[in-house]
């Protein structure tokens, strides 16, 4: 029997079969993991096109709420990781308490000169050397930040692979050169994947990103590191609680 | 004379254009309501295609450093509105201090029965009924946020335009009907414009944007308003302070 779908409606009917879906995958009806109808099931329990169909589940991949495995079907997504904004976080501590085994990939470790943003944000002299620090960070071997953090070389004269194994970067900081990040803030923005990120953080092109700036400070209000992330939108949702 | 793009860096030469642009919005070098130079200009001084210049541009445009205006070029934004998240607000407030005028269209006022996921949230029974005010949501003319608000109808018997163009929401609940919000969980993600959504915030189809949930719960923890605003990225960008 023919579910309904409002034809007469000014919203578009993948639109209308799209929230539909949201609906069973947010109320719990369907479940993690669990493998959903296919097109020719919902084309014709809802009679519409292969088309809206397609629509519909496209917008719902894209969005992390659906997952195809190719041969396999669609499946419903594992849920977003989810981030306070309110207070200092580590990834691997955050993914650490949720049970999964944070990894960071270090793409490059490379001093350089400071772009005139980059000088900026840092209150250093444009072309005064940073050292920055490119991360892939992973949970349960599935990328989800690619960031570079910058911090000024008078700073820290360096950096090796080895330490940056054994420990976290601000861990590091405060062991190895008495640095104390006290306080940071974070600006963020909605961005789109591109093809440049896309190779490391496994998405195609054009997909839903949150670009995160952070600027970390000392105790006496010196900017020490500028760190610029870009979070997989499908992957992480983020939440802060006002009171 | 030609200005330099690296040709043999893996970095593409849109995506090393566009690290140019933005730097020159950025570091002020370039104010907002500038004109920029023209496609022909980049492909001249930078030796590169004029597909090349042009999907630089786009990006640009789509993630709202630029405008392009037909006819006329394409100029420096204006900076993207910046919301803090660690205090309560209200939209119309952010922009009066901001030295613009908000203004409210009311989409429409409903009165109609709460889907499972919506319930969950405003802990009631599914198909209870709620009233589901949409607003679209400008400021100085130019619209920003699209946003739904359901309140439980047990909580408030109506709502009238008239109210609502003279108070707002919060005001108006407190003020009529004794119910204050003292606190608010929101999560925030990243999603892409569509179609539907687009229409109202007058961007395209797939830009960046923000989709944002807040539940707003009276003293005693009841959950007095659940919301779900699609925020645009291209003119908005959100910051939390962390100490």
């Amino acid at each position: 029997m023919a579910k309904r779908l409002d034809h007469g409606s000014f919203v578009p009917l993948y639109h209308q079969l799209k929230e539909i879906l949201k609906e069973k995958i947010e109320s719990g009806e369907w479940s993690p993991g669990e493998k959903i109808p296919s097109e020719n099931e919902f084309r014709n329990d809802y009679e519409i096109s292969r088309n809206t169909v397609k629509k519909a589940l496209d917008d719902l991949v894209q969005e992390g709420f659906l997952r195809r495995i190719k041969g396999k079907g669609t499946f419903v997504s594992k849920p977003k990781f989810e981030q306070s904004l309110t207070g200092f976080y580590s990834f691997s501590k955050v993914m650490e308490k949720r049970g999964m085994k944070p990894k960071d990939l270090i793409i490059s470790i490379e001093t350089t000169r400071a772009k005139r943003s980059i000088a900026k944000q840092l209150q250093i002299g444009e072309e005064e050397e940073v050292i920055a620090l490119r991360r892939l960070r992973k949970a349960n071997d599935e990328p989800i930040i690619l960031e570079t953090s910058y911090i000024p070389k008078k700073l820290i004269p360096g950096l090796s692979r080895e330490q940056l194994e054994n420990y976290s970067l601000y861990d590091l900081m405060e062991k190895e050169f008495g640095i104390i990040v006290t306080k940071a803030k974070e600006i963020f923005e909605p961005v789109l994947i591109r093809d440049y990120e896309s190779k490391y953080l496994e998405v195609q092109e054009g997909y839903p990103a949150l670009l995160l700036d952070r600027t970390a400070r000392n105790k006496e209000g010196l900017p020490v590191e500028f760190c610029r992330s870009i979070v997989r939108g499908d992957r992480c949702r983020f939440y802060t609680e006002l009171m």
